[in-house]
C-alpha cells in the first residue's frame, strides 16, 4: 500500500477496497464486519438504545489515545448512560488527503482494542477522502446499538431533591491533555487523557440500584455543564462541595496558571451519577470495584433550593454561584 | 439565533441546545428523538441490519438534491441492499465556523422530508463545530438500523450465471448533477441527480421474489463498479448489452462532450438488482409500480464465461470489455 492516503482510497473502488482489508478488516474484523452494503445480527431483545457522536479532535493523537480510542469511548458511554449495554458500532471515516497510511493503522488499531475492551462489535464503516486542505486530518463517527438488559429509568430529567451526586473519578483531565498537547501556551505538565469505555461500571450500577436517577457522561463542556443541564432539566438546585471534587493535581495546576475551572473542562471517561442518597456508599461501593471507576466521589447533593443554579461551598466556608457555561472554552476537543 | 455557525454552537453549551431545538428538533423530531446521551426504541425482532455512511459531496447544493437529503437516501438504500425495512437513523454534523445558519436549515428540512418519506426515524445526533478553513463547509455522517423482515439470502456474492441483469432507472445521473453543479467545465445540460428512498421497492421485491441473488446501489464508482465486484465477489462473468442501458439523453450528450462512461458515474437512486432469469419480467412488473424505478431495464445477464469480467455487446453486434473501475473520477460526489 502507498504510505499517504490518496483520493483513490475514497472512490469506492479497488484502491478503497484494498485500505479496507488492510488497515480496517485487519484491526476490527469480527464475525459480523461486513464488505456487503449493511451488516447483518441477530436483533436485541426488549428495547435497544441507539446513539452517534462525531469526533474531530486536534490533535488526532494525545497522552492517554488518540481519535480511533476516543471515537469508541465516545460512543459506548452514550449508549451506556441510558442503561443500555453496547453491542454494534459503525465506524464513518472521513481523510485528508496526503493523510500518512501508518497514523491510520495507528489509529484503526486503537479502536479495535478499545471495542474489545468494551465488549462491542464493529460491524460496518465507510471511508471517504477529502482533498488537501478540505478537512483538518482526519475526522470519525461512530454510532452504535445497545441492549437495555434491565428495566431502567434515566434521565437528565430524573434527579430529585436530597439525591446524591457522584463523579467517578477526577474531572478535567481530557480537556487538560488536549490544551497541552496543543502546545499554545508553553506549559509542560504530565497530564493523561481519562478517555476509557464505562459501560460496565455503569451497568454494574443500574443493575445493582434500579433506583438510579441519572446517568451523564460529562464530555465537552466538562461536569459543569452537565450539572447546569440537569438542574434545568430537573427544576431542581445542585449543591457541590469545593473540597470533594477530585482534580488531579497536575491538572489544578495547568489550570490555577491559566484562570481556567476544571469543571468546564472536558472529560471522555468520567460519569456523573445521581441516587437517591440512601445509595450513595453502595454506587461508590460498586464503582471502586472497576479500574475506571476507582476514583468515584460524592461531590454534592440535588436541593430544592436556588432552582436552576449549581452552588458551590468553598473551603473556607462561603458559598458561590458556580458561573453558568458560557462559550467555547476550547474548540475540537472531541 | 445568529445567521451564521459560531464555534460556541459546537461547545456542547446552550448554544448547541438552541441549534438542537431550533434547526434539529423543528425538523426531524418524532416519538424517539432525544436530548439525552442515547435514544431508546422497542427491539426489532429477528435479524438486524446496519450501516453507516459519511457525505461530503461537493457542492452541498444540487438539482435533485441537498446533502441533507443525500445522507438520509444512502443510508436507508444500503440497509434495503440487504433486504431490511429501514427504522431508526442516526445523524451526526461536522459544520465549518461561518456555515450559514438559513443553509442548514434547508438541509435539515431536506433531511427530515426524505426521512418521513423513507418511512425512517432520525433518534439521535451529534453537532461538532470546526473552525475556518478545517472542514470545508459542513459533513454529515447518518447510520441506520433496519429489520429484516422475509428470510433472504442477498449478497454480492451470490449472482450466478444465467442470472438477469436489471437497473433500477437510467444511470449516471447523480454524478453528472454534481459535475455539471460544480460549473468547472463550462457546460449547460438540465440534469437532476437520482436521488431518492428506494426502500419500498427494494423490499417489494424481496418479498415477492425470495429467491432475489443480489441487490446493491450503484453509488460511487456507478453501475460498472457494483458489477465488476459482483463479478469478483461471485466469481462469474457478466455481459450486458450497451443499447438496453437507460442514459439520460442530457446526460448522454455530457458524457459525450467529456469522454466519459456514464456507467461509472455516481447513482444515488439506482438498485442493480440480480435475479433467476425466470423472475426478471415480475421484478420489472413489481419495481415499474413505483415512481423511483418506473425506468427499471434487464441491462443484460450473468454468465459462466471471462470469470471477473463485465462485456458490453455494441449496437453493432461487437463485444468490448468494460474497462475496469480506474482511479476517482470526480472526488466528493457523495
Amino acid at each position: 500500500m502507498e504510505d499517504k492516503i490518496t483520493l483513490s482510497h475514497g472512490s469506492g473502488g479497488h484502491k478503497t477496497s484494498e485500505l479496507i482489508a488492510g488497515i480496517f478488516k485487519k484491526n476490527l474484523d469480527n464475525e459480523y464486519f461486513t464488505a456487503d452494503d449493511a451488516a447483518v445480527m441477530p436483533a436485541p431483545e426488549g428495547k435497544i438504545a441507539m446513539s452517534t457522536d462525531g469526533f474531530i479532535v486536534s490533535p488526532w493523537k494525545f497522552p492517554g489515545g488518540n481519535i480511533g480510542k476516543l471515537s469508541v469511548c465516545g460512543t459506548v458511554n452514550d449508549i451506556a448512560c441510558m442503561g443500555a449495554r453496547p453491542l454494534y458500532l459503525t465506524c464513518s471515516y472521513v481523510i485528508e488527503e496526503g493523510f500518512a497510511v501508518s497514523d491510520l493503522e495507528e489509529i484503526a488499531k486503537a479502536m479495535g482494542e478499545t471495542a474489545r475492551k468494551a465488549g462491542v462489535k464493529i460491524v460496518a464503516g465507510d471511508t471517504k477522502v477529502a482533498g488537501k486542505g478540505q478537512v483538518d486530518g482526519l475526522f470519525i463517527t461512530t454510532a452504535g446499538v445497545g441492549v437495555i438488559e434491565n428495566e431502567v429509568n434515566l434521565s437528565g430529567a430524573f434527579a430529585k431533591p436530597g439525591d446524591s451526586i457522584i463523579v467517578t473519578g477526577d474531572v478535567g483531565r481530557h480537556g487538560c491533555a488536549i490544551l497541552l498537547a496543543r502546545d499554545e501556551y508553553g506549559i509542560e505538565a504530565d497530564v493523561t487523557s481519562d478517555c476509557a469505555p464505562l459501560a460496565d461500571p455503569a451497568l454494574a450500577v443500574v443493575s445493582k440500584i434500579p433506583e438510579t436517577h441519572v446517568i451523564r457522561d460529562a464530555t465537552r463542556g466538562g461536569v459543569g455543564t452537565v450539572l447546569y443541564e440537569i438542574c434545568d432539566a430537573s427544576d431542581v438546585g445542585i449543591e457541590i462541595v469545593s473540597d470533594d471534587i477530585p482534580v488531579d493535581p497536575a491538572v489544578r495546576g495547568v489550570t490555577g496558571l491559566l484562570g481556567l475551572e476544571p469543571l468546564y473542562l472536558a472529560c471522555e471517561g468520567r460519569l456523573v451519577i445521581i441516587v437517591p442518597s440512601e445509595f450513595e456508599d453502595k454506587a461508590i461501593e460498586i464503582l471502586s470495584a472497576y479500574e475506571e471507576t476507582a476514583g468515584a466521589k460524592i461531590i454534592g447533593r440535588v436541593t430544592d433550593d436556588h432552582k436552576g443554579k449549581v452552588v458551590m461551598k468553598t473551603s473556607i466556608g462561603g458559598m458561590t454561584f458556580l458561573p453558568p457555561p458560557g462559550k467555547e472554552l476550547l474548540p475540537r476537543i472531541c
